[in-house]
């Protein structure tokens, strides 16, 4: 009776990893502001219930660009999971066919996108990380199409690194052990030259960052619908929705990039509010209990990202724990159905919000 | 000197029973979110006070569906009594009549409705779990009919149960010893049976759950005036009124359901301004002061369940546990009256919240 | 360097009286509530500084129903002051005299108003409570005027004593050494007899307690101005003024008699609109700084009372602890005035309150 | 990898000098409610980002009244460094080289403002306290200009000093090795005689506070560009620009002078609408982060001083420590930057500000 709930294996997790690892997982950039406004602002919303009525065609399925979900929730791209278990990305997969929710593939994953693609049963969306030199970004994309996923997601929110001081006084860094398993064939590229007087973050780093041109020449080069991941300003998903994304995944990262961001859940009204009713909006950073699914559905989200639930489960237990994990989330995710009168997600709206 | 608050009962109670029970008793759903704004909302409200008015005719006697009351309170229906006392219900009883206070047997009772209700002097409620069959439903209600019930309190916002991590954690399952002592003799009817995929919650046990036609159904069978409990949003009591009962009590079910809901007396101002001013509202969940009644009343009120108050009082001490902590409660209210000048129950209105 | 500010002498005073007495002083009613939101409140006002004023002709002095005071403050009327001090109330009058600060000498003073009147060389005002029995009250007034007091406070928020938990959990009781000392020579006038089933409290104390007629009626009997003490609504300011009173003090009785009224200072600026300009509003409950005096007087007081610092000087170092709290407040207040660029207490406005 | 960010130089700092002086650095007035506001306020308020903006000339760089600075902060001016390193204010100079940023030096400097201004190659501003003899003061900016100072940073948001509870408890004094070094050739001037009843702050100290009177008078005397410092209201900022300054600096003095002051972050955005786009101004009181200095340039600052933590580092580690407090800062900023999709200092608006 000891592990209920996704807060149980956060607990737990910090004993089944280094300290330097739980700090690179758990925290949050700078003094973790907005990693606790995450959680705080899901806390601060209130839910409305109806009772008495009719409930007969229940149902969690969703639709998102043209795949099928049994539930309204994705396992978040997540880079390295072989830091938390033997098996990696291979025990993840591995649960999210067992509990048969979709999930995307980081370009970052310490196990072949392949391997992923080719065990996966479910929806099988790869995250894409642009790289410097455009033929290795090119290059990723038809890997992942020819693996069968079904869906790019680009993610926008990280050119440069956070000030991740947790880890940094942790002393993490990536033992040898674990590789970003689909980037090791390609050679680094050149960097920026600086003149003297210029800054290596302000003018190298991010003179080679991607930009909104670099995001219409990928989707001239893919037939893969484009999702935009890390969006948290009106105006940026007006942009996406203009550039022919599919969708975008509304998120701070969870709390991993610039501290002082708002919550993502308290971004998500005016977004939904910016673009039109059927363009797609996915939501992370923060979620920890179906009601916060729930919570974000109402407010505007199609469905959901799991991140950090899901190494906790993995380095707790394996693909175990993290089946576990998910299956913990979509049964709280039906109980707040029920008990609020909401037969299907479409039924959870802006009227079930207090 | 020692216990002079109801606080301080919750305090004892504590010691006064196996850990589970106390689980089961004092916890919420969820993260227990719910629970606590149903106190933080009572302490944050105000009040006001007038001085130097006259103060001739002091008195806290209400009329609820045609039952006098000396005191705009009642016990709430508290399932499975005897798991605090070996008296249980019939202990509470004892109180009720000894302070002159009106109270709710629950269809969950360990002491069967007919020896509580021939043991009880003040007026006596009948609350009612509608039974998956409707010839059990009926029984119950013809059974409180003959026991000298004088109204029927459907309880409708726990379909299915709620979230209950405190008492998953510690364990808790009701004893052998205990039973629902009014359904003994109910089969246990049969479930909806489920296709592949389908999901015991959202198509099995809700499918089951009444509805607004039971209701209906419910009010052609039985001459009692009819109460709905558990309602929360204004539009429910709209539909409650229109549905021909003689009044609600507004309750999260004291954040024991869906965790996320708002606190019950920040739901009552909006549900009092939905329906007509002689619409009778009860409310509950969180009191435990006598000013907390003089706030619910000045919102809207027509009076207020008491919960868990009831449950440490008969742990601690039986009847007489039972007793004292309404006393306190009905003196504290005294006094609150006392203090802002208000003679009546009536005289409590929303001029005196801050 | 120890003992610099009134917390100082807040901490130290727990450790020179006994428990009870500690508890009966320093305690609110019922759970704290408004005891600690007067302190909140004040904490959460923001001041407005300006700069570069010329500061030509500084000074505290204000005028209170034609009493000239040193300082916008006077010690309120503090019951018992022998509890503390063998010296009880001889002990404060001297300090007042030494700092030139008023004092409100109360009803129940544990030395004699005549002893307290002749000591005292700064303005003298008596707080009464008005007696079941008029002759008495009279008797009081008479003593009154007799012995130099150029006003009656006539307090109205305590008809009865408030839900003091914290000094009954602690066992307090007066010592037999500790009297009423103006009272003793009063015979305990007879109360009203109860029919069974009136309260005692709301058909018995409440039902002598005073009311307007009878404050008209004190009005017709002295030729002293008349302040009442205990006003927190701005429609009973009203009712004050058209009473013909000389002024008011918005208070909670140092959050002694209702827990959940707002805190005074709260209430002081819909109080002051309700009124007019030159109408006089005295404030007390919480008021531990210079800066809280500043905050009072910007948002409409004319003045404040200072009680419990009063009763901690007086316990922890008799006559000088006293002066010594009022000096550093005076000095405080002082500094407040010059730093924000206020010459005197006129200066102080509602545009110094950010 | 133990000091990687602002806050571990303030937790270091405690051990590398005495209580008193630690006291007297860390400590704000009365109750540290200014002080602890300065922080709360910047941590409350949130940030927007773009993604995917094109990056190409990022530069941190600003022009203040004619002086090109390579970042937008100065160090502020800080009295008596010399309490804190053996070297004092020369080894802060010598941050300020290394690491290209501009410097205030405080007319209480502990080392000469000559021997300063002689060492210092980054523009270098003199921050005046006017002297009671206007010969005194005249003299200071005679040897300001004459040292190459290029403005007069005129304080004046302390003509008292504030309630330093702190340090008194502390029992800090200035050790007789630590003077202000600028005023030791300055006999100490005669004070105003008071006659009995006056007040030594409000008749004495406050009227030799200087006016703007003296201001102009300051102004027709110096060629140099005029800032005030220390300004907090709208239309003090008003008097200030309409008096012909370059500049004002919106501070509380670090929560140093009246306690109860508003966060200065929260009083910029009035300040900066109650005076014209071109009218500089700058910020200080509570910056610990990069994104700090982000939120207050969008905010409305031109720039903004850092204050306590310059003293920490030149207690843990002489220049050293002050030269890698000051690039943590820079590098928080330049991140904070990159990952808003700012390219310049200009793009830093209002917009930014969620
Ligand atoms: C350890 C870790 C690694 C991550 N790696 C990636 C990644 O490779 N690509 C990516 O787009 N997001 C990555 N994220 C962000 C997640 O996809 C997701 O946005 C975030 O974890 C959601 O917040 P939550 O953890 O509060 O659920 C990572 C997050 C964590 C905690
Ligand atoms: C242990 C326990 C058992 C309960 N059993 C029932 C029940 O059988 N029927 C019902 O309608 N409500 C039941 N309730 C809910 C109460 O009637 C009431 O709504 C709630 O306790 C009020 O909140 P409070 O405990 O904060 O006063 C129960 C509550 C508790 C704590
Ligand atoms: C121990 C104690 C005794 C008091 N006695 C009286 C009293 O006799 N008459 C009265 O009008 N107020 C009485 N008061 C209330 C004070 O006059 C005053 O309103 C209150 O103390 C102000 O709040 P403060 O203590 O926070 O400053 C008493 C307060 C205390 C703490
Ligand atoms: C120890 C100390 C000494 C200071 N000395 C001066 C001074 O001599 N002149 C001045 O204008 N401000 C002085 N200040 C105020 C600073 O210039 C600045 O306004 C303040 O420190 C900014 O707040 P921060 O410390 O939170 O960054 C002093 C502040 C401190 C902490």
């Amino acid at each position: 009776a000891d592990v209920i709930a996704i807060s149980d294996y956060e607990r737990l997790a910090k004993d089944y990893m280094p300290h330097g690892i739980y700090e690179y997982i758990a925290g949050g950039a700078g003094d973790d502001i907005t990693l606790s406004r995450n959680r705080s602002a899901f806390d601060a919303i209130g839910m409305n219930k109806r009772v008495l009525r009719k409930f007969t065609k229940g149902t969690t399925e969703v639709t998102l660009s043209s795949d099928r979900f049994n539930w309204p929730m994705l396992i978040a791209p997540l880079a390295y999971q072989s830091l938390l278990h033997p098996e990696g990305e291979r025990a993840t997969v591995e649960a999210a066919n067992a509990v048969n929710m979709g999930m995307m593939t980081s370009t970052l994953s310490s196990v072949p996108l392949e391997d992923i693609g080719s065990a996966q049963q479910t929806p099988k969306w790869f995250q894409l990380y642009m790289q410097p030199d455009p033929e290795h970004t090119l290059d990723l994309v038809r890997r992942a199409e020819n693996a069968g996923y079904t869906a790019i997601v680009v993610t926008v929110d990280a050119p440069v690194s956070g000030l991740r001081n947790r880890q940094q006084r942790a002393g993490f860094s990536l033992p040898p052990s674990v590789v970003a398993a689909n980037l090791v064939n390609y050679p680094t590229s050149k960097t920026q030259s600086l003149s003297p007087g210029q800054s290596v973050l302000l003018n190298g780093l991010m003179a080679d960052a991607p930009d909104w041109n670099d995001l219409q020449w990928l989707r001239e080069n893919t037939r893969l619908p484009i999702w935009i991941k890390g969006i948290s300003h009106p105006q940026d998903a007006i942009l996406a929705a203009e550039s022919g994304c599919a969708g975008i995944v509304v998120s701070n990262h969870g709390g991993r990039t610039l501290d002082g961001l708002a919550a993502s859940i308290d971004l998500l009204p005016p977004i939904r509010n910016a673009v039109q009713d059927d363009f797609s909006i996915l939501l992370d950073s923060g979620i920890r209990r179906g009601t916060d699914i729930f919570k974000a559905i109402a407010l505007g989200a199609n469905g959901v990202l799991i991140g950090r639930p899901v190494l906790n489960g993995l380095a707790v237990a394996g693909a175990l724990g993290v089946a576990h994990s998910l299956t913990l989330l979509q049964q709280e995710l039906e109980l707040a159905m029920a008990l609020t009168g909401c037969e299907t997600i479409d039924d959870i709206t802006l009227d079930c919000i207090y």
